[in-house]
């Protein structure tokens, strides 16, 4: 496989933001955005880690509304050399550090119970005898479970959170009581929840989820968020995005 | 108290279903009618068990939409009472039955494994010693796990359900979490769920929830149901109701 195809893309409509890409290896999702945009930093939040960050989107992202330190671990070499351009690029090396490591344990290298906010946008798709794998290997390892699962990343999210840290996930709608249990099992309590349609008709494909270390839980499901609206983006979506809507139509 | 101020109204726009009322003790609510228009009736569906079910809302709405016999189980005479009259004002006896008894054990009296649904509006507070409890008992009873809690209903709907029955529930939001637990500890597979939005800008307060008894999760989120749009009922409340949008205006 070619890697030479590598581009350089504008965060969206944030035209001082550029992210490195390689279609043909990884592109960041909307998902990443809507996650970290549901995010919610506050002046205190001084470390962030992104567990699986691919080219690094949501620290990207995250560095348009937070001074913290954000930390981000991408197992990928190929894809964290994307990333590590993108930091490059921004000049945001004294704000995002990313780790070419292994989620599991890298709590060693970071320590634990220092982040006051852990992120993922975790393979989505269970590793079954029949699972439709993508023949691109860096696609099957970002989407489907084969270097870690879902309760292994919830269990390392604990041990690097601080007590009552913020633990913030997106996921398919068909794993959200699997995740209920691995959070309860891990003592988080469930505190936020908004549910992603794509369009208003529709059954809701995505979830965004916000835990906290060693809280109880105390749901609270926020406004559905549509990603379209009569056939183009949502408004809500074209404001992340910060594209406005008659630029985008142009 | 007085039980003298009985009402007799219409079951909302359905000019032929009656229902009575008593507003001191207990009149029926718009949750009750959500849950049971959320419910998905089968040709096949032969027995239908209404845990808690007050004056028999969801019996008498159940009863447009469904051939199959449904009881109610109601541990409080004078409510039992006022669901016996609306039952017999709409000549409904050949299809509900009531039962004026405690739901926990009642498949001593009906038997175990043989529905094919069951439903619950339960009591949405815990019993907590800062309860703000009702003074009217017949709403502390109605709203507050005096008598019965989640947990106990579940296990209870378990044992009357067939194997791959389907639980219906309407809950608060904050609930969801635990509900999902109790579920699972309880082997039922969650299918389906809906949040209830008072307005689109607003947070959900209810979900509506399908679950299979001894079957696996495969959580489907379905279209937010609004109940208010613009200050009115919204068109699919109205629908719901039964009421026309025009007629509601008038």
């Amino acid at each position: 496989m070619s890697l030479k195809i590598e581009t350089i893309h504008e965060l969206l409509g944030y035209e001082h933001l550029k992210i490195a890409q390689n279609p043909e290896m990884f592109c960041f999702s909307l998902d990443s955005i809507l996650l970290a945009d549901f995010i919610r930093t506050k002046p205190s939040t001084k470390q962030i880690i992104d567990l699986g960050c691919g080219n690094a989107p949501i620290p990207l992202f995250l560095s348009l509304k937070t001074k913290a330190k954000i930390v981000g671990v991408e197992i990928q070499e190929k894809v964290y050399e994307l990333g590590m351009k993108s930091v490059e690029l921004n000049g945001l090396e004294g704000q995002i550090k990313l780790l070419n490591a292994d989620i599991k344990d890298v709590y060693r290298l970071t320590g634990a119970n220092v982040f006051d906010i852990a992120v993922s946008n975790p393979p989505y798709f269970k590793l079954n005898p029949g699972s439709n794998i993508n023949k691109n290997k860096y696609l099957t390892i970002a989407r489907h479970e084969v270097k870690i699962n879902l309760e292994q990343i919830v269990t390392e999210a604990k041990k690097l959170l601080k007590n009552g840290g913020s633990f913030n996930l997106v996921h398919r709608t068909e794993r959200l009581s699997e995740t209920f249990a691995v959070l309860k099992q891990n003592n988080f309590g469930i505190r936020r929840l908004r549910f992603v349609y794509p369009k208003k008709e529709n059954p809701a494909l995505l979830f965004l989820l916000e835990a906290w270390s060693n809280k109880k839980d105390d749901v609270k499901v926020e406004a559905p968020l549509y990603v379209y609206e009569n056939g183009e983006y949502s408004e809500e979506v074209l404001e992340i995005f910060n594209f406005k809507k008659n630029e985008y139509n142009k």
